[in-house]
């Protein structure tokens, strides 16, 4: 090596990402866009309409009142007019500054889907990442149970098209159910610490849950059993919703939430979704002050330590930070990423790493305008069709095709072209059969 | 109003987006993804696969030598971990780093697209954005002309998809024809201050241009004459392509650049691609030092003035800033946000703000199963239906998908019901069938 080829390679600079950020190859960005396609036919089927926000909001607006957790992983600085942003860490925040914004012109109710990109400097220990998509859909601008029933099935569509119809449950709770019981406790002043104590169940258990209670919400060992015994209702969503009925009976908010939950649950088997599919759960609350209504969680049913995959639920007000006007709605979250790990560890994804199913290589050197004339012909009939770049070796041409795993060869060398025909090589099974070049795209 | 509404507005964090910013309401977002997906499908048909990068890189890779233009307009900030990082301000860069990277596991010829989002802190006075997409494509590793003439192929199918068929040019020129009558004349020292020279043309004209080569090149005024003369010529792709053998004969550079430029014209023209669409335009160059081989430059004929809706070209070496591996390669990119500006102009983009074509309004109360079965039904069929989540009166339902723009209403009222009937509305000509309640998804 001389002295200027040493010098040309102590300038490179190292090809790298950032922690916690990551590349996606085509065998990752295949699927991924998969299931942004997916969510996009199923949103779009109920009449749910795309928006975009920017990347970068101004930081009071993604702040808010500011302070919290979120606020620590923001990605935030002075750009060059010195105006102090950030870079959004979720899309629920610019669509509540976006409703403030353009609700009057747009009207309600107000149904949109948004895909998008979200940022925090989170720890990445916990294999989190910095940088994720997140997948959101809500109905604003009405309190109708409607879209309450709606949002379930939309989930229920997005599973099934996605590919785990009969392999998932919907878990769905009613706010007002817990609200009603504490109210009918006299615990209603003591929610936050009640709410708290109870989401520790599945990890410190009963018995510890009943202490805190008694210590942080000064409840009596009744008034704690009675909130256990209501998050622990299991059986028919029909036996669950009569129990329930007993529990609340008398008090106008507990009861309220029952009936919300029977209008649910009623209407999406009357559509043949079965009481596995969806599932009444009184033990999820999903965040203490945000979600006033209905609440939804949906585990997979073989990976159910992956955490829920779609998750929402009813707010009384979505941007009382930003307008006066009171704006209920009701949505849910795909969460994208987590579902293709999932997907990734039940092996249901295939190593592809092309989006077209057929490959053709060209090996006699004269005859490109025949090639590309064959392609432009199977894509015309709706297929996804590569030429391979060179006339190499048809061997090395074949290395590449298994390498980049198409599904179809289609082999034509200098016979076939003077008898018209060609050989389609499966590239799954190594089988071959021959076919008139006229016949491919049936034959295919 | 009381004092504590008083203290309440007065907190308020005022809705608004940063200057350069924008977001996508419904109309302008439902055209923006139906080009997205058109690009995805043509990439797609030829074997591109697609890839994605972060929208944060390090400020080294973002900038590699840097101290240019770009770099004033880079978003940059420390992390939380003190990095010096940046977001992305083109797609190539990431890219190039990308290749870098992967290359060797991915293996060559690699096609990738890309379809992101970049950000650019430039002066917005020229109605331009901070943020916007890029859609790129690309084929990397091979020299090979046939990748020029499928990217060709690719910008042609593009265009026409979109619905401008016989309404654009591709303008193509190869770098290699101008380098080879600089070198001809003896001028090759001088390509840059010539080439710059030469981009003025369309502003201050032949004479001037003249000059400025001769003052900055120090080119006669015989030299000045025969390159204006070479990026001067018109006329069909054989009389020009003759025109230009001719004018380079005898110079190896030129030659090679002018048989480049026949096989590409050649080719696509063998696929019934016409003379117009198609053009060799010599006076192209975008960019002095990139670009190696064939450029590419795509016009709207009605709307010239917008400037080109899809560029690119061949070049050397992508990643020379992260590699010492020789990465030539040839792609194009498509300027989504100026093809929409173009649309709106040219009034050829509807305004809708519904991706769905069915209405159907509520307004029986306790028929509420029967209205969300028969959507699911013509789901199921392929629509994408709307059902309103209020059993409102009609009227104000059929106001609501009058300004939504919905094609079609499905009116049922209780008569309909009884008679296993409804009313289709074709909401544009605000002509009513009547049809059986089984029979819609077939009449629509």
């Amino acid at each position: 090596m001389d002295g200027s080829k040493m010098a040309e390679k102590t300038q490179l600079i190292t090809p790298r990402t950032l922690k916690g950020f990551r590349d996606y190859l085509p065998e990752t960005m295949i699927p991924r866009e998969r299931l942004t396609e997916i969510a996009q036919q199923v949103y779009r089927s109920y009449g749910f309409a795309p928006i975009d926000t920017p990347a970068l909001e101004y930081y009071e607006i993604l702040t808010g009142k500011g302070g919290d957790e979120t606020d620590k992983q923001l990605y935030q600085f002075q750009d060059h007019g010195g105006r102090h942003v950030g870079l959004r860490f979720d899309l629920t925040v610019p669509f509540a500054r976006f409703s403030a914004q353009y609700i009057n012109q747009i009207g309600t109710p107000f149904k949109r889907y948004h895909i998008g990109k979200v940022w925090r400097g989170e720890n990445t220990q916990a294999g989190r990442y910095r940088e994720f998509m997140q997948c959101d859909f809500d109905t604003i601008g009405t309190e109708s149970i409607v879209s309450d029933i709606e949002t379930t099935l939309v989930i229920h569509d997005l599973l099934n098209a996605i590919g785990f119809e009969g392999k998932y449950t919907i878990r769905i709770n009613n706010r007002l159910v817990l609200s009603g019981l504490l109210d009918k406790l006299g615990l209603s002043e003591k929610t936050v610490p009640v709410l708290r104590a109870l989401d520790k169940l599945p990890k410190i258990g009963r018995e510890k849950v009943a202490e805190e209670m008694a210590a942080s919400a000064n409840a009596t060992r009744q008034q704690a059993d009675a909130v256990l015994q209501l998050t622990e209702l299991k059986g028919t969503s029909d036996a669950v919703l009569s129990s329930l009925a007993t529990m609340l009976s008398g008090n106008a908010t507990g009861e309220e939430g029952v009936e919300k939950l029977r209008a649910v649950i009623k209407n999406v088997q009357a559509f043949g979704v079965s009481e596995e599919t969806v599932q009444i759960d009184v033990s999820i609350a999903r965040g203490l002050d945000y979600y006033t209504g209905t609440i939804y969680e949906t585990f997979l049913s073989d990976l159910q330590g992956i955490g829920s995959v779609c998750s929402g639920g009813r707010y009384d007000n979505l941007a009382g930070l930003y307008t006066k006007q009171q704006l209920p709605g009701v949505g849910a979250s795909l969460g994208l990423d987590r579902l293709l790990a999932a997907m990734e560890e039940l092996g249901e994804l295939e190593k592809i790493s092309t989006p077209a199913e057929i490959f053709v290589p060209y090996f006699v050197a004269d005859r490109l305008g025949d090639y590309l004339k064959l392609a432009a012909d199977l894509r015309r009939a709706g297929h996804k069709v590569e030429v391979y770049p060179e006339a190499k070796k048809l061997g090395q041409q074949l290395k590449y095709a298994d390498k980049r795993s198409f599904t179809w060869t289609v082999v034509i060398g200098e016979d076939e072209f003077a008898q018209g025909t060609c050989q389609i090589k499966n590239m799954k099974t190594g089988e071959t059969v021959h076919c008139a070049l006229d016949e491919i795209a049936s034959s295919l």
